[in-house]
């Protein structure tokens, strides 16, 4: 078998089917390997496009692969694969090399710095990888992919493989292949240190008048998600989650209570957090934009921090037991009728799926369910070729998220980019399965466009998979800034007919910014643009777009209740779902008030 | 003063007008000094453009400087720097950082890892940077910006400066800037080797029946620009330039002979360089894409290398004494009446500007100067619409490039991309004084439009400078793959009203790389494109843009030949001119001749 087989089998065994990148001479050889394996060679515009579909991709289905060539790919990606290691995404990047005899003979070949060197760019990427691997040897190039491969699933991280072209077609032994890479399992908890955290803490949780579980961004990691769901059905206790932690829990389960992150929360929910007298905190991951500038700890209040190989809690010090051997227990405990009342619909596995008939907990006026103010019945009728001024309200950023979370449906992938689109978004209430992808600590703009067409490749092999029974929307809102900065890539949604459905928040430029410094300066400004003339530029097929211009609330209400607008649609390849962008008009210092807040309070911890 | 202010002063005494790069939260305060000190920001769509931009602008003008923010935005651009190494272009790279308090706090700020560190993207930029320097302290941040810089000058490769936002507004002693800042001299070589050095180098050039000299990269840095030129002239030596000294000398000269990288060169060049009894290399820079994979080197031809810090001998070894004060004294010498016939129009300073009235020296059947064997006189008339389809015969890639040639103008910048388009028009005679922005080493598509604009924007300042003496155009000729990588930057083109002429191959995807591997394989395909759109979708005001689809020979020869397509007209604010796109359609497995060669002669060597 050749190495590149040999390569490509492993991916495909994790479960990947779609390869991205872009082509390059030095990996053009390996690119002839990848449809005999199985996998989808999807072809981006650029590097940093094909790594930020790469993370999206891995979002969704567990695990990613990225494939570049040396210095000009590999450095063009290295962004959107530094968002990865921050973001704890699995992306196993692929490096085309000139071959090793190449190498050996130090010759200044073209994507290198002339130097005769060939080692500077692994070790820039070293600096975002949990690990990097240079071929060399036939030899032991079989034992290196998977140790490295191994390493990124344990790791959560990126890694690295440089893969020179004369090995593409060294001979290995294919014998590996037959024994499937496994995660060693963790060693368990020495029993007694577990025995004696359970103890601790369920005595606490009992002592607790008001115990509350928060859920941050390392909760939903393949390590723990399953306990934390598991622990939070079960126990009942009144659950927040911080901005990173959305999507890892069903938000219709009843004690779910909203969104927490410090003062830019919702009084409510602010209220309740600060009322408590334990916090249950699962995979802390905290940054500035979650946390207000890092205000959201209460210094006054016990709180119990549930770490993978740790548990810190306040008065006691650290436990040196994982979280998951004691969730599990608490949760077996807590579920034995000793819980807090727990509704019997939110403790199956498969939750019903009918959304409308969740009950609201939450009492009035929280945004996170509160339905849009306005309503288009009775007002004026509108075409959305946006000719005609409508005289009903404009579109403002503190109306439009909530109107849109009323329109999201289940298992929705809602992929929303830094600026108002993620702020606006995320603090609305999501239906059951909809998962967001955004990135609250690496926070690079244009990373929304990538991860669609990653993640909108994904759930269409999902589909596939489950013979259809699984439909997705992937739904891209972004803001016209970010949205400019890899435009391109909405091509690859043309290309391979991925369906999605794009809303640009068209605002004149980096609101975001704005906020923070130079309100009316030019530099936060940008050249407008018709996005509505994309499809045509890349040329998509008659009736495989549709675009739309929505300046006022009842446009959008008359866009968003046309059930032909947005069904998740079985994909059929001879009738592929159409592209969709909406230009959303909105005023230029218009942002969400949470953002406003987060900025404000932000500021004052600089 | 502030220290914002100290450190664009400094760039503004370098020449530099114009700042590249992207608005980020840890820029933005520093982004309020730009306009005060008489710069401009360009405000790219995103920083890899803008990395490019700030490259090109430095080959014009040279030096440039970029400015990104902490993390996300560097590392979109360190592809661009890496180019920027490589190719031996200065340019200055400014990144906001977070407070110096936050970093020592090690806070997990958004735009990091989590990790609360602040070091490892200074790292990463160090392998591709000539110097990396983090402020810290106002006390010698002035001395560092100042090294910084004149090291930036010194090596010719980019540098890393760390901005943290709390020193925005550091007060500083502006007293330094009252001594501009000056490269010290290289000590001159010592007297009794350089007489050495002259002596033998005098007697090898006399002994010689067939002395020829051959330019290479580095002959066109600033350091031994005006010493090659001089060199050429003075000693009329016939003189070869490799791809990548295109635009160092005036090709008009009597004793330039064209272009030479080995077999791939035309034959009459090959044959002068085999049948040469003595080669004169100025400023060596061989890699692989030039020299038909490393096989250049006529091991049986003595060589000397002349170099910045030495020159080798093939016989007598290396010399320790610099090109500069040799060649100087090798010129002088010469030019006194006993050199080889040099016409007089050849070795003044500034030649005639009428190219037609040169002699072609260069015998027959030279494509380097050889008229394009076709003519639209008597074929069939056609408009640019693409909609009647001419019988003329269709464009091909032999016959285009010689053709783009004769249209060519004096001082013309032809930012030219490392497909088909680079190695199709730098193989043809150049006006004088038109120079191309080719990445011949580092090889990144996408490069060429990002150059452009910084191109562009150089030119005009020049030519606000001169007072609306000095016109350049600049012609971006890409091909659909690359333009397609940073395809958002036209919009840029737009908005600054840069008046690019655009010319667009349209070959169905990577031709470059078909010719590698896999010549009808998917991955070498793209999405084909509506370029003539793009103008509309950057909203480019009414007659500011104009686009053209050409299909035959017929329809290129009118349009060149049409006076009102391209003049190099002046720069007038109030009726700038014109974007003009125009498509090229060709055939996708057609290349170059020179291409074919290369490609094949380097797959030898690997």
């Amino acid at each position: 078998m050749h190495l590149a087989e040999y390569l490509f089998r492993r991916i495909h065994e994790l479960g990947i089917r779609s390869i991205f990148g872009v082509p390059g001479d030095y990996n053009l050889a390996s690119l002839d390997y990848i449809a005999p394996c199985g996998l989808n060679w999807v072809g981006n515009v650029n590097e940093l496009n094909g790594g930020y579909a790469a993370d999206g991709y891995a979002r969704i289905k567990g695990i990613g692969a990225l494939m570049t060539t040396l210095g000009v790919g590999e450095l063009s990606a290295i962004n959107a694969l530094a968002g990865s290691c921050a973001e704890l995404v699995p992306v196993i990047h692929i490096v085309g090399y000139p071959s090793t005899a190449i190498q050996e003979k130090r010759l200044p070949m073209h994507h290198t710095l002339g130097d005769g060197e060939f080692g500077q760019f692994a070790k820039m990427s070293a600096e975002i990888s949990s690990a990097v691997v240079v071929l060399k040897e036939q030899s032991d190039a079989t034992r290196l992919i998977d140790e490295t491969i191994l390493e990124c699933c344990r790791s959560s991280k990126p890694v690295y493989i440089c893969f020179p072209v004369n090995l593409v077609k060294a001979e290995v032994d294919p014998s590996p292949l037959g024994c499937p890479l496994s995660l060693e399992q963790p060693s368990p908890n020495p029993m007694a240190v577990e025995d004696y955290a359970v103890d601790l803490i369920l005595g606490r949780i009992r002592a607790a008048q008001n115990p509350v579980v928060i859920l941050d961004g390392l909760a939903g990691k393949s390590h723990s998600l399953n306990t934390t769901r598991l622990f939070v059905q079960s126990s009942g206790i009144p659950c927040f989650i911080t901005p990173m932690a959305k999507g890892i829990i069903d938000e219709t389960l009843i004690n779910f209570r909203g969104l927490y992150s410090g003062k830019p929360s919702e009084p409510t929910v602010y209220e309740q957090i600060q009322s408590s007298d334990l916090i249950l905190e699962i995979g802390p991951r905290p940054t500035d934009f979650t946390t207000a500038g890092f205000q959201t700890d209460m210094p006054h209040i016990e709180t119990i921090k549930f770490e993978r190989h740790r548990i810190q809690m306040k008065f006691q010090g650290i436990l040196g037991v994982g979280m998951n051997g004691v969730l599990e227990r608490l949760s077996n405990v807590l579920d034995q009728g000793q819980s807090r009342s727990v509704s019997t619909a939110s403790t199956t596995s498969t939750p019903p799926r009918n959304l409308s008939g969740t009950p609201d907990i939450h009492g009035t006026a929280s945004p996170l369910s509160s339905p849009p103010k306005e309503n288009a019945n009775g007002e004026e009728f509108m075409d959305f070729e946006g000719n005609v001024v409508d005289k009903s309200q404009p579109l403002s950023q503190d109306w439009i998220w909530p109107r849109m979370a009323s329109w999201l449906q289940e298992d929705d992938i809602v992929s929303a980019d830094i600026g108002t689109a993620a702020f606006g978004s995320v603090w609305t209430r999501y239906p059951r399965g909809a998962v967001p992808l955004v990135q609250f600590l690496w926070s690079s703009i244009g990373y929304a466009v990538g991860a669609a067409v990653g993640a909108a490749l994904a759930a269409r092999e999902d589909e596939k998979e489950s013979q259809g029974t699984q439909r997705r929307r992937t739904i891209l809102l972004t803001g016209d800034g970010s949205l400019q900065m890899t435009a391109q890539e909405v091509s690859t949604m043309v290309r391979r007919n991925l369906g999605v459905i794009m809303f640009v928040v068209c605002n004149e430029g980096y609101t975001i910014e704005r906020l923070i410094n130079g309100m009316d300066e030019e530099y936060n400004d940008i050249q407008p643009w018709d996005y509505k003339l994309l499809p045509a530029v890349f040329q998509a097929a008659p009736n495989t777009a549709r675009t739309y211009a929505v300046r006022t609330r009842a446009e959008l209400n008359m866009l968003l209740d046309d059930p032909s607008f947005g069904p998740a649609s079985h994909y059929d390849e001879n009738n592929p779902p159409p592209l969709r962008i909406v230009e959303l008009y909105m005023d230029k210092y218009d942002a969400p008030e949470c953002l406003h807040e987060l900025v404000g309070e932000s500021a004052k911890s600089r």
